[in-house]
């Protein structure tokens, strides 16, 4: 497959995720660099999470729990939340989620974690989304 | 509720996720320390992974996406790849779930996830499981 | 035990390290999750730190030493630094605990400890503690 | 450019840093996860390391670097050593890379790191090469 | 060599490599804990980057590699970034070492990374340097 | 003070916390680089361990604290686990620390942490000290 249906499949993929969102988010990307958004469209979005064999929601589970885990990455981590709920996850199982990474990567991660999932409930909330 | 309701209900949660590998795996962490032995009963499996909201295919998903995140708990990886398969998730699922890790942690991540998993399924396999 | 006590026991437990900033840090993880915040207080105050054989000074040098090196939790960071020297730790101390991570966790992780030292440090000049 | 162009590329890539040994490598992964394979010679040597801006001895340079300072991930760090000595690293600029990150990482970081590198080092001498 | 000697060498270290910006530099550190800034004198620039065997500006690619794969340490990725261009490293040299961690340390620190270059960059417009 | 002087401090502060097994361990580091051996010694050793202001139990307690957190040396903690010991620290307390490591970086540090303890402790049974 021809590297610009890579792209258009990412982008395509990113909507269906992140919905209006998707133009600012990819604009942001592209001011960093070009090179490394186009990657970014191209292999997480084209290439990986538009892949069969696992549905949204879950897809946005496994990225919850990981960047929480990780603990270094609450830009990330609240885009995905974001993307999590767009994906039908409710907003207690990712508390649960993130409460269950408590036990796998320690109680700052998880702390931390929630706060960020707050921050992204309630920028929802005041837009009424 | 008293404390050995939470051991036990810990216990109840083990058998239902592990099944008859359960004993030897709290002995095996009681010749660590009887102490640890317990507060990981109590805690991860009596208070965590049993809450509802969350049913346990899902947060094995989550759980292994995070230790294959982390990277540095390859035991701990391995006996929750077995966990989630005894949950429900197919080879082809958690597979899935370790490729997306590529994304957020890296490819070595990702290849020792899958070479853990791979190890998971080989020693069913070899039990007829 | 039951639940309750291990509740009470980990806020006695916080009231002993924390005095009377115990109230806004619980009413600050209760706005994030109440479950959270109950397991928070249950398990690493009611059941960990709250054991018997490690004085509290002890333990605190081992958690400010901990999230130094980890290097992604800055608040929790800050809170243990604050309790560390309630527990009897001198800022000396634990200036001396930061600077050994530079030698396991690196300089980074050293500087950027000591920057979160120095905050609580003044905190506690600002109200006379 | 269509996605066997990217495979081809990859491997040619692969080929370039790693000699003789890819095959055997390909094997490896392929015996984890034919996905898995494709995406690792598609993403990293396909679209990353083979873009022009910066020459193979470098970003090798980069990669030991990143893996030493990581610290979970032997088995690759053991494969960029050997790929950097090809791309024309010496010894002694790697084992100086390895020094350097004891003060970004950590001396265990460095320690394990020049442990990986010494068992490079001596495979390599034990095969002439 | 005596230890003014190490302090001399890193101080002319740091001038090599950070101009004129040494001395608030130094002063910040000295600030936070007058030990860790000679001790951040003495070590890293004293007795490691000022080692021969490696070039400033192969140095300076290897810090930026570990500061970005890490992902906890954005002061210090930000100051090794600024060196890295004192030293003859190239914007796009910069970015690309940053871009090829998304495949040893996942998307977000590459994407982390990229955002710490971009401010140096434009620090860096604003002072016409 | 000159750089053998450091050297002399390190071997001898090494001495005070490794007794008879320090020979076999410098000369472990120098057959993987003495450059590194050397920077081992002097800068862990012989400028921050052997500083005045924490007592050596104290300083052990961190480090062990430490590196059960990070997870990703597991030598390095064995080594600290039997200084600790030999700096009157008491088995239990060395368990404390490490079950404590679970609230700060999860279940899976800590069981992994006390692995090593316990293979420590049946090394030191095992030659009657």
């Amino acid at each position: 497959m021809r590297s610009d249906e890579r792209y258009q499949r990412g982008i395509a993929q990113l909507e269906k995720m992140h919905g209006s969102a998707v133009q600012a988010m990819v604009e942001n990307i592209q001011a960093l660099s070009p090179d490394l958004a186009r990657l970014t469209i191209e292999f997480p979005y084209g290439d990986v999470v538009s892949r069969p064999g696992l549905d949204l929601r879950t897809r946005q589970i496994a990225t919850v729990a990981a960047l929480t885990a990780l603990g270094n990455a609450p830009v990330q981590l609240r885009a995905h939340i974001d993307m999590a709920l767009n994906a039908g996850c409710t907003r207690d199982e990712l508390k649960e989620v993130i409460i269950q990474m408590a036990v796998y990567a320690g109680f700052p991660a998880a702390l931390n974690g929630m706060a960020e999932a707050l921050e992204v409930f309630q920028a929802r909330d005041g837009t009424g989304l």
